[in-house]
């Protein structure tokens, strides 16, 4: 597997603790427990976030891939 | 099949209650009854919710796939 | 083929009364005719309802798929 | 051809007139010349309505499947 | 070439003057050099018209299909 | 190659100065590097205009093809 | 390798800090670590500016493709 791919970055992140933003200006942090080619994610233990305060906790949640705009280590 | 994969994550739900948010703000909650690879689902007993609160019954419904942010468990 | 796809409640709706949502917030409801991969459907003796009162008749109607948001049974 | 596919239903409409609903608003009454699986349709005699009036007289003219909501025959 | 399809409507209007309608309610009026199965077009001769009146000449221009709603002849 | 393409006239400006109209309403101008099928370009010296004068200078730049309208001659 | 192609700027930008616009008007810099054909990006010692001040540092950052306008090299 060429390590250069931006996939290789997701999958190093896999278990971690992730903020994925939304194109609707939402922000789910969780655990990264998978994702496919679409980006298309699963996260466990996740919560949305609102101005940087917890709004509500969710568990394990599946987001679809089009609706995200940023995935970075939380 | 590779267990790390998000459809895997939803293959889990099937039967149980999950929770859809859609693009344009509405929540349905209903019994997973399938899905496909474009994340087009059926739910049963299925329920729009507002604010928390039961907006409407809708009983059986075909959700397609491209209108969903999230899915979780209710 | 596998019971548990999305497509087989949408063959089981054929030829009975279904509402469909569309993603401009009109409500469409009518015979549910035939539909393919793409979710185009055709409707026969539809109507178009507002607030829950008609707002006009239809007759047989074309929807193309990625307008639309719910299918359910009338 | 399988006659409970949705393309069947355009294909009995090619040559009526039809009226063609588009995600901006606008509406299109035209005959319909052709169509292909992206729906993109070609009207000859077209003219456009704005609440239920004539607007404009168009012509022949290609309608970019993507833009199409409903398609119903005249 | 099957002669019921709308590219061939396009074929028929190469080297015509054509009026392209945009998904921003922009119109852009030229000669039909060429197009391809997403619908990009290259016009020469263009202008662009705004409320029936010439706005600004552009010259040759590639349009982006997936940009276009109508296109009939001018 | 057939000389009546859509991208041919795009190979045609390659090295010229174009104006690239994005979905968003800016325009940037540069000298037209490469481009892809999906119509991703490449521009050098480029800069970008607000009514018709430079607001910045970028330099070589990316543009990501589905957020293009238009590309014309400069 | 057809070095006239889009993927090929990118790919010589590659370890150069980058500034990435985002359909949503966002502001992305960071050091480009690796793209793929959707031109998803992964930037590392990333940072969101506004008004061309840093508004947030966000370390290793995947971003989705699909909400790329321009990458130019900061």
């Amino acid at each position: 597997m060429d390590p250069s791919r931006p996939l290789d970055a997701l999958n190093e992140a896999r278990n971690k603790r992730v903020v994925v933003e939304l194109k609707n200006g939402r922000k789910i942090i969780g655990d990264l427990q998978s994702f496919d080619i679409h980006i298309n994610l699963v996260l466990d233990n996740s919560e949305e976030h609102e101005n940087n305060e917890l709004k509500r906790k969710i568990g394990k949640v599946f987001i679809r891939g089009d609706t995200i705009v940023l995935i970075s280590v939380a």
